[in-house]
């Protein structure tokens, strides 16, 4: 692979590269650091979107109104969809995906699946890259869409401009375990399937738990969400507040049926508010900058577990120690303090 | 803290030792590695129970029941039980916890929870080293139940002996999609709530997808299982002719409903078969001697992260250069590049 070669081809706006690169970069192959370093400084024209929820939520039905509505703007969308490597995912996982190719064909939308490999860097910093490579082939919004529930899909998600949690009526019991972080984790609730009993409520709730209540706005918000608790008099409530650009981000609680394509444009509305919001309010600046912060730590991590364990002798120390450690004469700490006392010497093959 | 005092007040079954080791192991606090190092030797008492499946399966009811069984046999039973950190966890926990309460009053029986705080190290690694630790306090019976659906779970079981998935008969549709990957993760499936419909069907299922049908026992079963295709002539089919330790395991596929008790001897029966099985097989050995080689590597890799965020100027450089790669002058992969050099050369503080 010509790094500088693919950089001009993926600029260029060649789907053929943009493949490529994207398998150089999610398999680690020699030169994948060089590439994404060539991407870095044109990155920044994509919008990212998070999109996540338990399984059978409708995430990817969502995913794809929200690209037919994109491409309708004449934009075009980046769709990564994480695989999760959970062995019993609850949802139909292969209708999603036969669902989603209805737009596949079309050469101003790329979708990519990506599964967990137990790689080094892990499947967050992947998606990441995955999605940096998107944004410098020219894509204007990326969609990433995790399947699941829990903290690891947050983490991928976490990286977006705009993180939507997806939710049903069902799912109403769970909404009481919300846990605090979600607020600073999830910009955009959407209840699917709300043709269904109880998505109403499961709206309230959500609003409850956020300390959204109608006419009683930022009450229980936490103070370092930026809200003055002088107000401002006369101003308008939540909703409306906010797109000041003084106010803090209203976490709005939408109504989908995207079986129907209902609620779609007030979900796209919501994404646009929310990018001005954070344009505005100076956030997507502080964003920029954390998620830089932390995206360079990352790859300073597997950087170094790379060197270890690819450039050191620490795999085959600890294939010596083995049979002592299995006996019991040595424990894993004693081996992790001689590979170690190497590394410190600047140990090397 | 005094690692030797505490490593004997821990191995003379104090219980006040025994929570001040796990959290001191916890929260990777001076001292740590060396309690840990100094219990390995004694460790292989305990037989480590995976229990892992998705929300609302009633894993914890069956826990409870399993630790109820286990006191009645005058065994001590562990219990780790992993609270995800998942903002939505779809199941009553707060409710499961407080029945679980019901057998903490008892001095044979030790609960602790677990939460994932995005340690270095990784929850699996200390949801292991909290098992070390019960393992060196001469609990009998360690149950590590995991409240989650995916991956990340299963990894945290995956050091188990023996590993429960527990479904439930609307689990159903999941099945599908279960990866070949199970079949080596989990040794017994528990169909749960089994009184509702479709438990049967559910059963079933599962039994196709593991290839293993009555009267027509690992003909579809993976080459690395150990199955000789030979056969032996005679011998009675699948769940029978394993106990004789020449045959794979049958991974068998069990009706339970924990809320009335129903099901839990077979399922302790089933645990007790499976870990006579892997002592005949060989297996035990086998398992012990690659889970002490992962964990090894987990430690290594620990301690190296540790080392270089905690004791290099990593931080200090990815600080000092975040400007530049906020304006696009540098990419996080010619930081990463700087801090490798620095390791390289045994850079320190």
């Amino acid at each position: 692979m010509d790094p500088d070669l693919l950089l001009a081809d993926l600029a260029a706006g060649k789907t053929a590269a943009l493949a490529r690169a994207i398998s150089v970069v999610e398999n680690g192959r020699p030169g994948f650091e060089q590439l994404l370093a060539g991407v870095h400084r044109s990155l920044g024209q994509a919008r990212r979107i998070g999109i996540t929820g338990p399984p059978g939520a409708g995430k990817s039905t969502l995913v794809e109104r929200l690209v037919i509505a994109y491409r309708a703007a004449g934009l075009r969308v980046g769709v990564v969809a994480i695989d999760p490597t959970s062995p019993f995912t609850g949802g139909a996982l292969l209708g999603d995906r036969i669902r989603l190719e209805s737009v596949a064909l079309d050469e101003g939308v790329y979708i990519r699946s990506m599964a967990s490999r137990g790689s080094l860097g892990g499947l967050a910093t992947s998606t990441r890259e995955v999605s940096d490579l998107l944004d410098a082939a020219g894509f204007d919004r990326i969609l990433v869409e995790t399947v699941g529930v829990g903290q690891s899909e947050l983490d991928v998600t976490r990286m977006a401009d705009t993180t939507i949690l997806v939710l049903v009526p069902e799912s109403g019991d769970g909404i009481q375990t919300l846990k605090s972080g979600v607020m600073e984790a999830v910009d955009i609730f959407a209840v699917n399937k709300a043709d269904r009993p109880g998505a109403d409520k499961l709206r309230q709730e959500i609003e409850v738990t956020l300390g959204i209540r109608r006419g009683n706005a930022y009450r229980n918000m936490p103070a370092h969400h930026g809200y003055r608790a002088s107000g401002r008099p006369g101003k308008p409530a939540a909703a409306e507040s906010s797109a000041a650009g003084d106010a803090p981000w209203d976490h709005p609680v939408l109504l989908t049926v995207a079986a129907k394509g209902e609620g779609t444009g007030d979900l796209i509305a919501a994404i646009d508010r929310h990018h001005e919001w954070l344009a505005r309010s100076g956030s997507l600046d502080q964003r920029r900058r954390r998620r830089l912060l932390e995206r360079t730590r990352e790859v300073v991590d597997r950087a170094a577990r790379r060197w270890m364990w690819g450039e050191t002798h620490a795999e085959q120390v600890i294939n010596d120690r083995l049979d002592q450690v299995v006996d019991g004469r040595l424990s894993p700490y004693d081996v992790a303090t001689e590979v170690l006392d190497g590394l410190k010497q600047g140990a090397r093959l």
